[in-house]
């Protein structure tokens, strides 16, 4: 072919990380074939979905397979059912949100990669490390990112600085992979910001149902940030629906750009590139944010906490430093003596069999960090915690 | 905010088509609420799921709901047994398409949307009348749009001409909205240009499965499209999966630009941007491709099909010229009497309270033109013909 293809992927950074990882575990088990591993490196869920939502699903397949009751292409931007218990959802942390303002998605990395296509040339900020969706579709679309460090030094929450200006900034709080999260103080000081400079801030939410203390659930829990902010967010880890797929996006009416709506951008968008969820899925989504299927969503949550917590309680033994685990899935510890990310990563597979991601997969300033999940089985968590108490 | 937004959206043109059709609607029946109204405009399957597949997606719903059977985030580009089921659709109708070429998808209406993303600057060459998507997204994204005229002297199935040269070219066969679907010989004449000119087909069979005559069901059935084609198809209207969504896109390994894979470029756009299909609706489309499942589907399509015989014969009695109805569920018709779309449907309504679509909202060529669907129950469909052949 002689047509021109999209150039600016050439400039993508290969993502080799979790290939590279599952490359060397398996050349360690072809050597080593009577050894247990251990992983402690997945950023998926384990646990099943709760019945009334399962149940919900069943209900609406059946629906689909009646002609009373078929229903054909869904609204765009979600029905009125799911779109209400999202709003209700928002209002039991006590923060309102306009049911006209949430568009659903079949999942948070859509709406974070495609959300580029509504924007024009700015320069975009996020932290460093960071969710390569961020980067690799600001880079696929040819834009300059800058990055802002997330270090021991900020708590891996970084501020606006002297390099800031107007411009779209991503905020990812409870962090991944750093597991830390903004306080309402600190997001105050970004929606101040962004309303003093005339920024967008894209924030992503997606970890808001493992939040413990006081931290907001949502940037919309902050005065101006209807004015200033987009608010990603999934059902993925609150809900375990990483293999259902539904997500939703909140872009206020409130949000303009001179005469220009950006909720009527997005919904253009949406309209145009996009044709709603599956019914049953949607029916899905609206169950676990009922009273029965949100109970049962924060026991899974609980039970990852608990994960999370006997690993946070070795490396607070050990004196290692970390950060995450009480408002996040992630724990993110400092490599001990020094090591290299994938230094400490080839020393917990060779000595405990233990498997975690190393930090500078995300990242420069990840390098000598790695990243520990509780998403694993408690067994499964239990018997590493163990094996790490001797290696660490 | 002084963020830029994309300011190509500005050149979009309204699409008011669908809701100028409600609004008349609904004037007429306030004004008329006597009288009933057949809908005849609708572009939506009606019929239920096959049995099977609604059972398939029960059982996967289960699966998700046990601890043992669980599963997370699906392959981002479709479970092997559902790309399988693909490839076993393309070899049923004799086309030979390979596995790791199939891209599984939420709808052809994503991937007809999102495909631009992987496209640099080409000039784009689509038909006139067009269904809309192909001509937002690529307003969206500033590119330079060349029309193909659709037009009786060309059997509404334009052809390379003086015009042409070097670029992206979308076809669609059997066509959205004219029905008319292109021979393999025509197809031929499109693939030896593609090749000559080093351009790219996109390629949109969603309506393939309605195809009645010896017309490709692919443009893979013709020798070197695999050189110049990618394929968008559906199981929207194939397997009546308009709220269930799943659909599919082949981008075979062999269409390089200079030393780049489209493919591989696709596939990395698919991995960053989009997380897969959730796992449940990809067990129904694979029941649906089941032969079981397609018995039930090719059911189905007949019962369209027969609707659409009952319009064409009375469109033969009345000497009304039109294309489609045999190959496609669409039945598009010159309006009598050298009426404008537009008072020919407002023609309709009054007189005989039958709705359809005006073809001037697909495009400049559609004027004059008005189209009529299939996908209406039986009872509905004689009711309009009866009425149709009174007021024609």
């Amino acid at each position: 072919m002689k047509i021109n293809l999209n150039d600016n992927f050439r400039n993508l950074a290969q993502s080799y990380l979790f290939s590279e990882i599952g490359r060397r575990v398996r050349e360690y088990q072809a050597a080593n074939p009577d050894k247990s591993v251990v992983r402690l490196g997945i950023g998926d869920v384990t646990l099943p979905l709760p019945a009334c939502v399962t149940a919900a699903m069943q209900t609406a397949a059946a629906e689909l397979g009646d002609k009373k009751t078929f229903r054909g292409y869904p609204p765009e931007y979600g029905y009125d059912f799911l779109r209400e218990a999202i709003r209700a959802h928002y209002a039991s942390f006590g923060v309102s949100v306009a049911q006209e303002d949430i568009f659903v998605s079949d999942g948070a990395k859509s709406d974070c990669g495609n959300f580029t296509d509504v924007l024009g040339d700015n320069t975009v900020y996020m932290p460093d490390p960071v969710y390569p969706v961020y980067m690799d579709s600001n880079v696929m679309s040819g834009r300059t990112v800058v990055l802002l460090p997330s270090t021991p030094e900020n708590g891996f929450l970084p501020m606006p600085d002297e390099r800031c200006s107007t411009g779209v900034y991503y905020l990812c709080s409870p962090n991944n992979p750093t597991g830390a999260a903004y306080s309402a103080g600190q997001l105050k000081v970004w929606v101040d910001f962004a309303k003093a400079s005339g920024s967008l801030i894209l924030y992503d939410a997606a970890y808001e149902a493992f939040i413990s203390d006081d931290s907001p659930r949502s940037i919309y829990a902050v005065e101006g940030a209807n004015e200033c902010a987009v608010e990603i967010c999934s059902f993925s880890k609150t809900a375990g629906f990483t293999g259902t797929r539904c997500g939703y996006t909140v872009v206020p009416g409130t949000l303009m750009a001179g005469d220009v709506s950006l909720r009527a951008l997005w919904a253009r968008r949406q309209a145009t590139k996009f044709n709603g969820v599956s019914y049953p899925v949607q029916r899905a989504a609206a169950a676990a944010y009922s009273p029965e299927g949100m109970a049962a969503c924060m026991e899974n949550i609980a039970y990852y906490k608990e994960n999370a917590r006997l690993i946070a309680a070795l490396l607070d033994q050990k004196g290692i430093p970390y950060t995450g685990g009480k408002n996040s899935p992630y724990l993110w510890l400092a490599c001990p003596g020094g090591m290299s990310s994938w230094d400490f990563f080839d020393y917990l597979l060779q000595s405990v069999q233990v498997v975690g991601t190393p930090g500078a997969g995300f990242g420069a300033c990840g390098e000598g960090f790695f990243r520990l999940t509780s998403f694993g089985s408690r067994e499964a968590t239990a018997e590493a915690v163990r094996r790490l108490r001797g290696a660490l």
